[in-house]
């Protein structure tokens, strides 16, 4: 699983940010979280395969979180993809992408593209597949905002070959029923229990990506355990009542978020354009005094889980 | 006059062309031409001074050119910029903008925005200052498409105040009225006519941009002398049926504009995604059999007028 941060500035971009984007990318399958203005630009320089792009998860309604859409949506319907489109977000989000795909007259799609409306303060699991699930909570902003949490399933323990062959275990069916957890009675009357030859299954990763919002519960619980939580951390100390006042957080209480979930991994993102260089190593250092090994985000980051 | 073009490719970006837009700045003023996605970006890496900015043009209504407008609108607003804004463009225009700025919410603006939506058709000026003066034209395109032509009036000649002093010109209104062509009559009865201390008129610039467009009689006019043409040059020779289905110019064509116009500088721009490198060579090649001296258009190129 790798995580790719496309944009991280707040509200309108600077020289080196751009707006609201995440590609996370799992099995040779993308995932896109936001998409702001700029998003498919940034998706070509970090060379994000778009093909097997099939769910695109939006937080909240402002421009900056969603300004990309329609031109990545023309963009994939330029290429040959094929694949349905899923696009997740709140109430509201398909009236945004009708428009933007019959303005000024409707646009023939290769692919069908399919918007998932999530009911105001829907609280779990959004689409599940085989593999993984994705939950979600209501954050705390301004407009109905949401957070994500993708989970991989566990996966099966791994299936110890050369054990099996040694107990004379059959190639063959037997061998499936070990896998799933099963005991198998031999030929010769003995009974092979699955942890002879199955190791422990294999806990899935998890990623959670909160924003935007004030410091929250929701956020928290999303975020609990994962691999890699991802939290907006708009302003600082100083500007705490601004915080309040706008429903974003501060670097500390994102990172009180992570700290508290006990997130294994973090990275602070969305930041306010008036932190540049030396104000954002005092926003870093304020963050780091609650969770150490925090990462500052930066446009085109990549991290492997 | 400065021409900085801002994005140069057709539909779709790549890693290295963005999406139609072109920024002209004259006494320090911005003008805008088209707003693709990215826009704002561009703007931000060019430096392009944004609180001069009071006219927008659009040509056409596709994605392309306008999906950049949103976000550029609401980073303005987060700027301190404070007058009106006057963004031009065909019909349904007015119902874009209208929607960016106020999904989900309507969004309050710090200065006024209007829209001034073009009637199908119009050829003519549309828009007169004491300085400028900018005109249009219908392209040919699948849908209404409109060129521009950014005209500057004619400065009046300079005064040449060491010969006025020699004559005896006493200081006052008397040289405003020469600067303005009159003649005068001193104290002493001799008349002094303007020629004695005006210069000729120096002619005003001129400026054209065309696309999208197939090769048509409106672009030759709007860029009848122009000190610059900046025309769309979607595909090669070898796509000339391509490029009449979907109403775009070979560089050929666009070149025959240029050189059929007079044009005293030439850039093509707006090239199809197909092109990249060696075929974009062969492009150059096609068009300056037309016009030896063509530009190709790149992102950020600047063209000093």
């Amino acid at each position: 699983m790798e995580v790719v941060i496309l944009g991280t500035s707040s509200a309108a971009p600077t020289v080196r940010r751009g707006l609201s984007s995440l590609a996370l990318i799992r099995e040779g399958e993308t995932f896109l979280f936001d998409c702001g203005e700029g998003t498919q630009f940034r998706m070509l320089k970090a060379e994000i395969p778009r093909r097997k792009l099939h769910h695109i998860f939006i937080t909240h309604l402002h421009g900056d979180h969603i300004f990309g859409l329609g031109g990545l949506l023309s963009s994939l319907n330029l290429s040959e993809r094929e694949p349905p489109l899923h696009i997740h977000g709140p109430k509201g989000i398909k009236r945004f992408v009708d428009f933007m795909t019959t303005f000024p007259r409707p646009t023939k799609f290769g692919f069908e593209i399919h918007v998932h409306e999530i009911a105001p303060n829907t609280d779990g699991p959004i689409w599940e597949t085989r593999d993984w699930i994705v939950y979600t909570a209501p954050l705390d902003h301004t407009i109905p905002a949401m957070g994500f949490r993708l989970q991989e399933k566990d996966l099966l323990g791994r299936f110890d070959s050369e054990t099996a062959d040694q107990l004379g275990v059959p190639f063959g069916p037997e061998r499936g029923r070990l896998q799933r957890g099963e005991s198998i009675v031999l030929s010769d009357g003995r009974t092979i229990s699955p942890e002879l030859v199955v190791g422990p299954p294999r806990p899935g990763k998890a990623f959670a990506y909160c924003t935007d919002t004030a410091y929250c519960g929701a956020a928290q619980r999303l975020s609990v355990g994962v691999d890699l939580l991802v939290h907006e951390a708009t302003y600082g100390d100083a500007e705490l009542e601004l915080a309040r006042d706008r429903k974003h957080s501060t670097i500390r209480q994102a990172a009180t978020i992570a700290r508290d979930a006990e997130a294994k991994a973090f990275v602070a993102t969305h930041f306010s354009t008036r932190y540049e260089g030396p104000s954002l190593d005092v926003l870093a250092k304020e963050g780091r005094e609650v969770y150490p090994s925090l990462m500052m985000a930066k446009d085109l980051m990549r991290i492997e889980l």
